[in-house]
């Protein structure tokens, strides 16, 4: 496994690749992996003949008063997780080697970035937008691997990549859960022991949800409403939104249909967490 | 010579000459072809093995007062000007092909946008930054020719290269000329007899500018009237702009100095015409 540091070099590695008629996946990554990770890095394994892991703290999509200095780093832990999936290159660049001072170009996805985490995170999906179009020019994979449990950057990416005709296949991979159901995260490394605790209430939310809805609810109000009720126990819980909207389209729905997704941000003391999942039934 | 309209089609050949091993040069146009437009695909041919033209009026760069709907269009001179040069393949695609009901993404540079052309046609740059991206996509080319004459839409396109690491060589072009020194445009087709001739008065205000730098003049306003007052005696003429700006920021500057551009926008009768000049020496 190499691991690089500069564009320069991953082009290189890249060109000799595709001289040799090898497939490449890609993973970004903000690094400090876990499962989750690990089972894209798997699936880019499986369709592709070389992998690359991108891991860069991306600065431009994180807002004024969000965790990017304090975001968790752990290169060495890292490279040790990629080595043991068989990654075969890691970019892990600095700041200054993707963004120069002269930097002033952005890629953007207007409406379905304006729901959800958007709506909460402003020009936080034109900053993904713009490093995950970087990263596509830098090493012109064959595919391309998004979590599921970022539904909202999953639906956008694949809008940006449609839209803008990269010769790139996106492939959603699905949520893995801790023990307890927590959606692995790089951030659950911020949550105390009590607070850990209490991140379980946005799976239990959910399974209620899907309780609900298994037992003929579809109503969203109504199945919203006991979600709330739900995490609202958890004095540690502060619900930022639970919303129900169309997959493709991501505006609010009033009644569950085909195809709705089913997203909620829960603030855990000073953590803010997302999970999600989708309903395909009608 | 092939002519395509779908992009798909497009993908198919470029993945054959790529496994040939062919270099491919890209001109993006939109049509009604002209010798300067040819010494862009010469430009191209000299330089790549295979050279693709794309021929779209792309309607994302108009604003809503624009020329979009008049646009001059003629397919079938466009061909014979192509099969002249020994283009490989001709992409002209509809809109419909280009721009999906859903299409929502946006490529944006800043500050280099809001200079010149781009204060006076705001969202032009974007559209031109949007459809450029989905061309190099598309095409993946290695190399891509733009005329120097839209010095604006040049610097932004290298501005948009760098940024967002397209693979991609951006090569400028020198402004071919009519035998009167009027620069060559689709657009100098909407000129009647009497506009075509006052229409020499860009060139004559850029000839003034650069005798007046030649007996060392330095002041930015000083040479800005002149060609002011120039362009003024011709009752067909009114000047959008005249600016002197650093050809890397496009900034304004008040004192020639190295690398400043020279840019102009005038209305002969409803037709805008621009033309520009680069000083080079200081």
């Amino acid at each position: 496994m190499k691991v690089v540091t500069t564009i320069r070099e991953v082009r290189e590695q890249v060109n000799a690749w595709r001289q040799a008629d090898n497939s490449i996946g890609l993973v970004p990554t903000m690094g400090f992996l876990h499962e989750g990770h690990q089972s894209l890095m798997q699936a880019a394994k499986q369709d592709n003949q070389k992998v690359i892991v991108t891991i860069f703290v991306n600065p431009i999509q994180f807002g004024p008063s969000e965790d990017l200095a304090s975001y968790p780093r752990d290169l060495e832990r890292d490279k040790i997780a990629c080595e043991q999936v068989g990654v075969d290159l890691i970019f892990c660049p600095d700041a200054s080697e993707m963004y120069s001072p002269n930097f002033n170009s952005y890629v953007d996805v207007n409406e379905l970035t304006e729901a959800l985490c958007g709506k909460r995170r402003p020009g936080h999906f034109k900053g993904v937008c713009t490093v995950v179009t970087k990263l596509f020019n830098i090493a012109q994979p064959d595919r391309a691997y998004f979590g599921q449990k970022d539904a909202q950057q999953l639906a956008v990416i694949k809008r940006m990549v449609t839209d803008l005709n990269f010769n790139i296949e996106i492939i959603g991979c699905p949520i893995v859960r801790e023990s307890d159901g927590l959606a692995k995260s790089s951030r659950n490394s911020y949550l105390s022991e009590s607070e850990r605790v209490a991140a379980v209430c946005l799976y239990q939310a959910i399974e209620c949800a899907k309780a609900m809805i298994y037992k003929g609810e579809k109503s969203v109000n109504v199945i919203t409403q006991a979600m709330q009720e739900l995490i609202s126990k958890q004095p540690l819980a502060k619900v930022d939104y639970i919303e129900f909207v169309d997959l493709a389209t991501l505006k609010s729905v009033d009644l569950l249909a085909q195809d709705s997704l089913c997203a909620l941000a829960v603030y855990i003391g000073k953590t803010r967490l997302i999970d999600n999942f989708i309903y395909q039934h009608d």
